[in-house]
């Protein structure tokens, strides 16, 4: 499998490909502060949940690093509080963003005053380190529950990426699609080109001929008429939050795919780690969604389409209700069906 | 209402606004021959079905006239067979151009040799007056069953451009909105910006804005989640080719907004002229669907998006079954629950 550096620690800096630039280059950027990192994740270096938690943690890391420069501060709490908040305002629906945080933060008391840097490192490493081996397991538990259609390829869609460029690495949706090369060989992806900001077009057409995988861009419009001309298995994303109940945040887009997936009898499966349920929020009416800038709606690929004056809606994500959810995919087990339940018992 | 020259016969020539440069340029082509027209429909300087039936009938009188500036023909149906079979395969789903070309055919045999061009002319023009007038009294028809909300504006979603732009004036999915706005005063129209043309974004925000109705753009994976918030009260869509039962082809996207639409409860209105009626199609999976250049799909407004050797598909149009439509708007009458018989009644 192809090896991006999504978010890592290289050379006493936070290094990440930016990914505004793909697929047509690849630049690795590098920063020195909370604050840098939190620019580099509302500009969109770096995106996805798991990706951007990872982005958070080393951005805390480097934070501290550059505290330090200047002497251990008295109180890490107070010192390192300007960056924390820059970090947690940077994006509003990914979960794991706040759940980095809280990881992290515990440390800043608990730890001797001069090893916090240090140790932050540690657990930011750690926290990418897991999220590559939860990939891993979601990947091969995802594929196992996929139909294996006899005699021609599975056709799996996916929506926006939950890739190795979401995640520190294999990534979600596209490691189930990954392992389900590994098991069943020969398969077949549709994906959606996922507008305003292409990321299906961009990045997930671009890793997986990376690792060649036979892979069909659509635009989003396209999705149930290939549904209803029976050319889908199953559909498979990712997700940016997953409320208490298995209501999931994810790509704007995905709720539609749910509506059509259920009217063609396609299973539709979100495969996401448990730093991405939320069991704070009840349901899915509590997860804020991200209401971006309108020049992502009135341009493509930086070329202005509408004309100037036009209203713009731009909320980057949307909410599937869990009745639509055929399978949550995590890294502790598959829930079948979601419930507050079911869901509540992967933390027991 | 503003007035754009669609498909027109000026100074001897067949002359279109040059659509693939909106919103940002107004520019005029004329055209001296049925092959040049014929490229023009393919090539999308015009678009739309009622539009392109226009088209194909000055196309068809230009070509008169220039065969006729070497002498009548001996034959008329002879020598008009190469500009009519431009035509005929320029462009697949739309049925109005094969409509216009019946419509014009007869008078090759019927009419005095010397009279051809002139009588063909005159049917042209004819074609384009009676559409004009098609689009007012759908737009009329269809305002009158528009559901009536209290103390707010009409909310309306469309997709792609089935406007001025589409017809020789006036329009069908927007006559209709149009005709709303006169009647009730208040509404606002959501514009799916449509990928992969962008028709909804370049043509439908232009002429909506034009006439100062309220219109908030969205792409196309924000439909589902729109209507989920309970922002739409119907959607109003055009038509390429209605079969016989009802089945409507019309731009891809439509039959998910369709799906949608149903979900959620709300109103799925299609407005077409009989012309896109086809009657020698029992239902919908008869209906040809053009499959596109795949440029088209991989890039954004002329960039670049998706990388090299990335498979694709773009089927231009869907079809939405007859059971997800709550009414077919036509300049004779509204049906309301589609069927094979209701429709008959319409040609009685």
């Amino acid at each position: 499998m192809s090896v991006f550096d999504v978010a890592v620690w290289k050379n006493g800096q936070v290094c990440m490909l930016d990914q505004r630039l793909l697929p047509h280059q690849e630049v690795y950027l590098t920063f020195d502060s909370a604050v840098e990192v939190a620019d580099a994740i509302r500009s969109m270096v770096v995106r996805g949940a798991p990706a951007i938690g990872c982005a958070t943690a080393f951005g805390v890391a480097v934070e501290a690093k550059r505290l330090v420069a200047q002497g251990v501060p008295r109180s890490w709490t107070e010192a390192m509080e300007p960056g924390l908040k820059a970090l947690r305002e940077s994006r509003p629906t990914a979960v794991n963003l706040a759940w980095a945080l809280e990881r992290m933060k515990p440390l800043l008391l608990s730890v001797p005053a001069q090893s916090v840097p240090e140790r932050l490192l540690a657990e930011a490493e750690a926290i990418r380190l897991e999220d590559i081996e939860s990939c891993r397991t979601m990947g091969r538990l995802g594929a196992e529950i996929l139909p294996h259609p006899e005699g021609r390829p599975l056709s799996i869609m996916t929506h926006c990426n939950a890739g190795a460029l979401a995640t520190a690495g294999y990534g979600t949706a596209l490691g189930v699609i990954r392992a389900a090369k590994d098991l069943l060989k020969n398969i077949k992806v549709y994906a959606n080109e996922t507008r305003p900001y292409l990321q299906g077009a961009r990045l997930t057409a671009w890793e997986l001929l990376k690792d060649n995988i036979d892979t069909t861009l659509l635009t989003d419009g396209m999705a149930g008429h290939i549904m209803s001309q029976g050319l889908i298995d199953v559909v498979v994303v990712g997700t940016d939050r997953i409320a208490a109940n298995g209501d999931v945040a994810n790509k704007i887009g995905t709720y539609t795919l749910a509506v059509l997936a259920k009217r063609h009898g396609i299973p539709f499966i979100v495969a996401g780690p448990l730093s991405t349920i939320d069991l704070n929020t009840p349901d899915g009416s509590g997860i804020p969604i991200e209401e971006r800038s309108p020049d992502e709606v009135t341009h493509c690929m930086g070329q202005r389409s509408a004309p100037e004056g036009v209203g713009v809606r731009n909320p980057a994500f949307d909410v599937t209700p869990a009745e639509l959810v055929t399978a949550i995919v995590t890294e502790k087990g598959v829930v079948m069906g979601p419930t507050t339940e079911k869901i509540q018992k992967l933390f027991e």
